[in-house]
C-alpha cells in the first residue's frame, strides 16, 4: 500500500476511488457491508443512532414530526450481524493523531459488551483507520483488554506501532473499499 | 397454563406479576433480554427505532436538541445477539384477534432479513403474542417461509390453530417474564 503526503483531505490509500476520498470512515464501512449483503457474504448492519424522543407532532394529512428528541448514550456498540454462521460486534473509530489512539474514545460500556459478547463466542473488535497513515486496524478484544488492564497502572492510549504489530492489518480496496471481513477470517483462525 | 377470562387489560397467564399486567409485550422481551444480560445466558439487545434527523439547536450550556425528524422504516428486525453461540435475530408482534395473525403484520424488507439470516445459519424467528389468548409462539423463519409462499395464492394469515401447532410454545414465567430462550434451545435442537 503507498500512502501520498497529501495533506489537503482524507484518503486511504492508492487504490481508494477518488470519489470515496471526502467520504468519512463510517460511510465506507457501511458502503463495505452493503456489498457484503448483495454479495451474500454476509449479513452486517450499523444501528440506528440511539435517540430519546420527547415530543412528537402529528400535522393533518403528513408524517409524524419529531420535534423534541435528544441523543442517548448507545448501550452497546454500533455494528452486529452474521459472518460464517458467527456472531459479529464491532465498533468503528477513527484517530486524527499519527502515533497514537487514545483508549478515552472507546467507552466503558462498548468494552463491557464487547467482553460479554467474547464470552459468548461472539467475535468482538474494534475497527481503527488511521487518518494520517491511511491505514485500518483490526484490534480483536482480546489484545484491547490487554491495553484496558494495562491504563489501570500506565499509558492510557496504544501507539501506533503497537497497533501495526498487535493489531491485523485490513484490506483497503476498490468494492469493497474497506475489506475488513478478510480480517476477521484471519480472526476466526486464530480462535 | 390458565386463562381467565379477564376483559379488562392486557395479561398473559396465571403466572404473571400483577405489576406487569398493564406492559406492553415489547417492554416485558426487553426486560427478559435485561435477565438474560444479567445472569450472563445470553447478550440480545433491541435496536433503538430508526430516526432521519433534519434539524438539531446547540443551545448553549444544554444538550444538542433534535427540533426536527421523522421515523424512518427499519430495514432489519428490532432484536438481534448472540446465545450460545450462535447469532440471533428476531422481529416482536402482536395479535389483537383471537382466531388469526395476518401476514401482513410482517414486513417484506422483514422477511427478506430473516431468510438472509437462515441462510448464513442464525437462528431467524418471530415472537407472536396472542393477547387474547395470553400466549407466545415461537415462529420459526422456515415455518414462517411456508405461510408467505401458501399467501401467494391463497390465505392471507395463519391461524391461532396452526400457530398452536406448527410455532413452538413459549414459557410464559416470572424472572424472566418470557422465557423464550427455552423454546430457542428447542429451535437450535431442531437444526
Amino acid at each position: 500500500m503507498i500512502n501520498y503526503p497529501n495533506k489537503k483531505g482524507p484518503y486511504i490509500s492508492q487504490t481508494m476511488d477518488a470519489t470515496n476520498r471526502g467520504m468519512d470512515f463510517e460511510r465506507l464501512i457501511d458502503e463495505s457491508n452493503t456489498f457484503y449483503r448483495l454479495n451474500q457474504q454476509a449479513v452486517i448492519h450499523k444501528k440506528p443512532t440511539p435517540v430519546q424522543i420527547v415530543k412528537v407532532d402529528y400535522p393533518k394529512r403528513q408524517l409524524a414530526k419529531i420535534v423534541e428528541a435528544y441523543y442517548k448514550v448507545p448501550s452497546t456498540t454500533d455494528y452486529n450481524g452474521i459472518y460464517r454462521g458467527y456472531y459479529i460486534d464491532f465498533d468503528v473509530k477513527e484517530s486524527h493523531s499519527a502515533t497514537s489512539f487514545p483508549l478515552k474514545n472507546i467507552h466503558a460500556h462498548q468494552i463491557d459488551h464487547l467482553e460479554a459478547v467474547n464470552k459468548h463466542g461472539g467475535l468482538a473488535f474494534i475497527l481503527i483507520y488511521f487518518k494520517t497513515h491511511g491505514t485500518v486496524h483490526l484490534l480483536p478484544y482480546k489484545v484491547l483488554a490487554q491495553f484496558v488492564k494495562r491504563a489501570e497502572k500506565g499509558r492510557k492510549s496504544m501507539t501506533y506501532e503497537e497497533l501495526v504489530t498487535q493489531a491485523l492489518p485490513v484490506k483497503i480496496g476498490y468494492r469493497p473499499s474497506i475489506d475488513y471481513l478478510v480480517a476477521v477470517d484471519r480472526l476466526i483462525d486464530d480462535c
